[in-house]
């Protein structure tokens, strides 16, 4: 089966979660953003797939999976399915649910991280809440930041088959995520990760892990990544940048 | 199996999501926000809990669910869980993903609420972002509840097994987080809600057939439900509703 991803053209955004799953798993997947119509083209296949009132089962945003008559949405729900099918997710419940808890953190993070530009929300520009933006920012730097990157490396250092993989000793869904996560927030806060990085060896040491994987390094070679910009979810504002 | 939610004495919050759920399974369940030696015992009983550094699998907050061995944490995922075992969910795979695709989206709605009134994010007092919350209430009052209104009515209204609930043509959980979302607009946003609500008939229609519940308004009845205040999700400044 060939997967169909339908995510926004231009920004790696919550599609890239997705992405760096399906290339792990090595699945053969159409990425609608880098549609051959172009950029225009992708967004109508999006709104069309967002519109369609004859859908069962709509989706309130992107990203989304189509997998055969599947149309599966919500990052982490798709994240899900895939590990389930790919071997990116322990088989038993224990070990499943666990799994999906740290995406789900993950997920928060996301947010708060997305929040520190738009803490007005996302319908206004960034230019019409910079202020607030950096309030929110001191405020996320300061002590947010810090209390997710404490907790991931706290899951490292009690995982009890070691420090290498977030749930148990080989890679799953959340480690491609958290990987994810440390690339954003460099590209983000360059200053503030050059400081606090050092208290978080096994973090650090787990997105060297991921960045090795021989199909996630082909992926970042292949030119196919999109790279970081102003118009995603991790954004580079020095202003902002403790 | 006697399950153990711990979550926050004093308010609803998240973990209500997971009381509801608890309550319509007719689970039996030691809620440890009403721990018997008082408030500060239950907050010490959630601090030993995301503390303890033997826990294999800590949680980065509340609510938690202990099952048995299991600690299970991430509101939806605790539903997700909860689903499958007390006939909550759908049991084929495609039902699954599609019903917890709907308790995400619940969940992403809960924070743009959340951050209606914490614009500056979860450290600061409401006292110290009035204006911000001024400005991001309006936006979300305007375009956000709409959009997240809009969509489950369509839901409901595309759903092929008829307008009833979400999900097929039984009760799932994330009908019962609908329905605790509508009860938190109507504290939060009196004015607002009843202008409102007449364009969502199908969602306002849901509302109702979950209150009707046994369980649900025997829960309702009880006076175990905490009543909704300005210290949780759903707050009710008068400056702010629309």
């Amino acid at each position: 089966m060939i997967y169909q991803l339908y995510y926004w053209p231009g920004i790696q955004g919550r599609g890239e979660f997705v992405r760096l799953a399906l290339e792990e798993a090595g699945a053969e997947y159409l990425d609608v953003a880098k549609d051959s119509g172009g950029e225009e083209q992708a967004v109508r296949k999006l709104q069309a797939l967002l519109n369609d009132p004859r859908i069962p089962r709509p989706a309130f945003a992107v990203p989304a999976l189509k997998a055969g008559e599947l149309v599966i949405a919500q990052t982490a729900n798709i994240l899900m399915f895939l590990g389930a099918h790919h071997g990116l997710a322990p088989t038993d419940e224990a070990g499943r649910l666990w799994t999906h808890q740290l995406q789900l953190t993950v997920a928060d993070w996301v947010v708060e991280i997305h929040d520190t530009h738009h803490p007005l929300g996302p319908t206004e520009y960034y230019q019409d809440q910079k202020q607030e933006a950096r309030k929110r920012t001191a405020s996320f730097l300061k002590r947010r930041l810090p209390k997710f990157m404490d907790y991931f490396e706290k899951v490292l250092k009690q995982n009890p088959s070691g420090d290498q993989f977030l749930v148990g000793s080989t890679l799953t869904y959340p480690d491609l995520s958290l990987f994810q996560i440390i690339e954003g927030l460099r590209y983000a806060f360059p200053r503030n990760q050059s400081r606090i990085e050092p208290n978080y060896p096994k973090v650090v040491a787990l997105h060297e892990r991921v960045l090795k994987r021989p199909h996630i390094a082909a992926y970042l070679a292949s030119g196919r990544r999109i790279p970081f910009n102003e118009e995603g979810l991790f954004r580079h504002y020095p202003e902002l940048d403790g």
